[in-house]
């Protein structure tokens, strides 16, 4: 099957590379040139008329913006038979937007954003959250498998909405470790000593320990950046809303989240949100 | 090691029966009488003048007053060289000042809480989170290790910190859980395809799996009960507040299973936090 990789950035490249060992082949295409070591060992497209050229066009762009803004441009190129998969993050609503107007083209849809980062796209063991219809899904299962475990959880704009509902968890559990942490400082427990009592327990995840280490040694390096991590919780709010939900852990992380932002934080790792509640660490 | 466990309860029968299959000469006793299937296995003391005939005295009860209780009756029979363990969930700002008052008569203390659940105690493997002095702990190392892995958390006090903050954890994580499920309920995402999706990653955790389920299919089965849950969440708050510090998710989630109790729930799962989210299905 013939696939075409568009976004070579952190997550693309990986992606491109794992697939053509899988025997695929494969075309990348970026938006601005890249260094000969980033493109090594990937064929790139001349233009996006070729990178249409493909059984599987598959997007893998920073946010949904620029996802709408490649889709726009490669769409007057695509044929019916091809499948448009979105790998990025993006907001579920416009996913199902895209797939209604795809479809009336005879072109079909996956949403299969993705957790795991570069190192899980580069050993093939991404964790798939897809979208679509079900011949959807199935036309591309066998060359998304080659990347890691593909859950199909519903049709066009599922994959996205359980990717932001990752989010939500990741951010919610963030903040319960953060105030974890805060207390076992306070009460003069080393945070080291509480996440090995706690290991293998009902209160244990990867959270509390990597996240958690972060926290107590104040290295806050990413990671998942804090202005990734607002970004999603911010469709995460969005979902909610349209939902007429009231989820009240979901908004006052997303304005603790808004609120690291704009005290110049948007780099640093999601767990700094650990910083809110260490005294005097963020100004008001 | 001669052992008295005082408290036989569901937690406190295995933990008698592991520590005497593990070779430790073991006496149990009970405030009321012990039918005689409970009691199976279980050596008992004639009353509390030889039950403080040990080396290491256990206690283990369903909460602080309890534990208070039975060790002011049990204090006048206690000789030095025992050492005192508190296995039970209770108040840490209690266990430091029981701490200090045996020690003044010679006695060590240990407060040693668990996680695990009865089945975790019949097979040897719990987690212990111990607090106290390191020749204290040191004393009953070898004994306690019979019913799973112990972790020297700090000084007196810090085991029942650990296990307060566990369940800061759990009740915090169980809300987290909880909105996600709904927002994918709301969103036509099948709640057991999302738990699959999510599987291994960093949303990923026991309280996902397992109470996600009990959401999903709203059996709200103990487990654990939200009366128990809000008595360790008091705790945490407790805490907090002697500490300075104000954790914004705890506070809630200690006014949600407030809420849950007061509607008559007190002995749901506590995975019934949920129900508060749950449109119309709990009264205001």
């Amino acid at each position: 099957m013939q696939i075409t990789v568009l976004g070579l950035g952190l997550m693309g490249r990986p992606i491109a590379r794992t697939l053509a060992r899988a025997g695929h082949p494969v075309r990348g295409w970026n938006r601005s040139p890249l260094d000969a070591e980033l493109r090594q060992g990937i064929v790139l497209c001349s233009d996006l008329r070729q990178a249409a050229e493909a059984e599987i066009c598959l997007l893998m762009l920073a946010h949904s913006a620029a996802t709408d803004a490649v889709l726009a441009q490669l769409e007057p190129h695509l044929r019916p038979q091809t499948t448009v998969v979105d790998m990025g993050s993006s907001d579920p609503a416009r996913s199902q937007i895209h797939a209604e107007r795809l479809a009336n083209q005879g072109i079909a849809w996956v949403d299969a954003p993705v957790s795991g980062g570069p190192e899980g796209a580069a050993a093939g063991k991404l964790a798939i959250m897809a979208g679509g219809s079900a011949e959807a899904v199935a036309q591309v299962r066998t060359a998304l498998e080659a990347l890691g475990r593909l859950t199909h959880v519903g049709g066009a704009g599922a994959g996205h909405t359980a990717k932001v509902i990752n989010q939500l968890i990741v951010g919610l559990s963030i903040q319960a470790v953060a105030e974890a942490t805060a207390l076992a400082e306070a009460h003069g427990v080393a945070p080291h000593l509480l996440r090995a009592a706690l290991a293998g327990g009902f209160a244990d995840s990867k959270i509390l320990q990597i996240h958690g280490e972060r926290m107590a040694s104040r290295r806050y390096i990413p990671g998942g950046r804090v202005a990734t991590q607002l970004k999603d919780l911010r469709l995460a709010a969005k979902l909610a809303t349209s939902a007429g939900l009231d989820l009240p852990h979901l908004n006052d992380t997303l304005a603790r989240y808004e609120q690291l932002l704009a005290a110049g934080h948007g780099d640093l790792d999601h767990s700094a949100l650990h910083l809110l509640l260490d005294q005097g660490s963020v100004g008001a």
